[in-house]
């Protein structure tokens, strides 16, 4: 086991604004056996996402950042080749924090997924059938909560989170429309069934969206911010809820001082005027619904009631373009990276 | 009947920014008997309220605006001279949407709280034992939640809405921090029972306010915008609350643009970090909870767990200058005009 070469993506440096290549560094080092506890695993896939670029980022988020020269964080679908942890075998396939690398030790206790039954492909475990999917179904059943004739709107739908978000409420009876980047991603949402779909980079894109609401918007599910939100805004209705699970327009901003007017009193002003909700979560806030999640989606997607597009890169050197390439809405479908051939 | 005179004050002309009196106008002209389901009130007290502010503006809020020429809106305690309507005998107290006038004709249906039986002066129903303590309760059981221990801030606090969260918020076990305009004020939130009083309008209030907060803000309810939001927001802990009834600040800034920088992306972003609630209200959303309120409320009033101050100015020619004062925080307690002597 002393052999064993771990190949590795570590966080060299942070970046300012957009990241690049030279904020990460791809290294190979030794890996330690599993101490008592511990789990050795062969990472089979990385899921890519957006909260990623946040965790480059010094300062105060919802999970502490990675510190420079450590492997960036990931979920992965891992299989184990040695447990220090009775509840693990070899052989076993998991959902794990395995990181941006080949190996990986962790604490079995951290490991709270087994796939062994899955009959699904493994890589749905990252995707709809894994955080993604669960945080479009914990949004809308906590927060967003449509209503059969409700109109929503989601972008970045061609994605994991949102073309669930979009499917889910369809099924609840809601009109839904769905944004997303060109026009190859605005016909595939046109196949999943989204009442209307529209490509936020149309010059003409907010009163393309105004007509699509022709009565008005009633969940907005927030996952990407910037020019849809300001879209969005003028066409709320009253009572709107907007589940905000990420502001990924806003990801590279963060120190950026952004020219006025000041909108933020205006909105506010707003929220009270229509009775607006705006709530902020991440999916791990409402982990009790995790069980339920996995019995309707599990029975949803083998009906084909709710259907997933996945963008799989081959190997571990092209996670980091593929990454950035995720910051700039180029993957279509949920990004995963396949580390085992 | 037909010579009965009525004195009232209406809407000559909308205000750019703040009202100013040649926006009212006292007029004296005859009333109209009431018809079949209306009633005839003798108004004795007039409630002035900021959302009235709201009123005199164009444009979607949560209710229509007050037309030009049409008698300000405003609730009243009233009491019946003459009736149509089957549920009302001459003699009843009522609360009413009396309006800024001394007597008024209105639909019986439109009256839904007698006060024949109350045994606390009938001014309580339009402050503490009415709309704006019934925002306090309603926005604290519905959106602020405080549990035990966590920290509570809330301004405006010698006002009817803040002084009733601060206390109903401090039985529930919760920290309060009251913040009013002036040292007069600020000393009588002590007496309120507020675990720290503080005055916005010292230089030094935000360091002020982060001092009284050494383990964060868990529930801030927005009652006033500007600047006491500004000190607000970067002391929130993760998953605070925020009830949003009143941005009193801005009432008189709709139609301004203000200055840079746009500090709504960086607001959503950390909605988002620290999975924060942001919710607009008013009472009525809530009316479901109004009989428990009464009894609550009634019982702590006479157990003087709950208390109040009424600010009260009598006749009607002397609520255009009392409104003004209001929205600059002149008014000290519940503002209320006295109509009859």
């Amino acid at each position: 086991m002393s052999e064993l070469l771990n190949t590795r993506i570590v966080l060299a440096s942070r970046p300012r604004g957009e990241p690049e290549a030279s904020n990460l560094r791809l290294e190979r080092v030794p890996i330690a056996a599993p101490g008592p506890g511990e789990v050795l695993l062969r990472n089979h896939y990385l899921s890519l996402d957006p909260y990623m670029r946040g965790r480059m980022d010094e300062g105060r988020s919802y999970s502490p950042p990675v510190a420079i020269n450590d492997v960036m964080e990931g979920r992965t679908v891992s299989e184990v080749l040695a447990s220090g942890h009775p509840d693990f075998i070899v052989g076993d396939k998991v959902v794990a924090t395995g990181g941006w690398q080949s190996l990986a030790v962790v604490k079995g206790d951290s490991i709270t997924r087994k796939l062994n039954r899955l009959d699904l492909p493994l890589s749905t475990a990252l995707g709809v059938y894994g955080m993604p999917g669960f945080t479009a179904y914990a949004g809308l059943h906590e927060i967003g909560k449509p209503q059969p004739g409700e109109t929503l709107v989601v972008a970045a739908a061609s994605g994991p989170v949102g073309a669930t978000v979009g499917q889910i409420a369809r099924m609840q009876g809601a009109r839904t429309v769905g944004i997303a980047g060109g026009e190859a991603k605005r016909q595939y949402l046109e196949t999943l069934g989204f009442d209307v779909a529209l490509d936020h980079r149309a010059g003409d894109f907010a009163e393309q969206l105004r007509a699509a609401v022709p009565g008005g918007i009633d969940v907005y599910f927030e996952n990407v911010g910037g020019k849809v939100f300001d879209a969005v805004v003028p066409l709320l209705n009253d009572f709107a809820r907007i589940p905000v699970c990420g502001t990924i327009a806003t990801y590279n901003e963060r120190d950026r001082v952004l020219p006025g007017p000041d909108r933020l009193p205006g909105f506010v002003s707003r929220i009270l005027r229509q009775r607006l909700t705006v709530r902020g979560f991440i999916q791990r806030d409402f982990i009790h619904l995790f069980p339920d999640f996995l019995e309707d989606m599990g029975r949803w997607l083998k009906d084909g009631r709710v259907q997933y597009r996945e963008d799989i890169v081959e190997g571990l050197e092209n996670a980091p373009e593929a990454f950035f390439g995720l910051l700039k809405g180029r993957n279509f479908g949920k990004l995963v990276v396949k580390l085992v051939g």
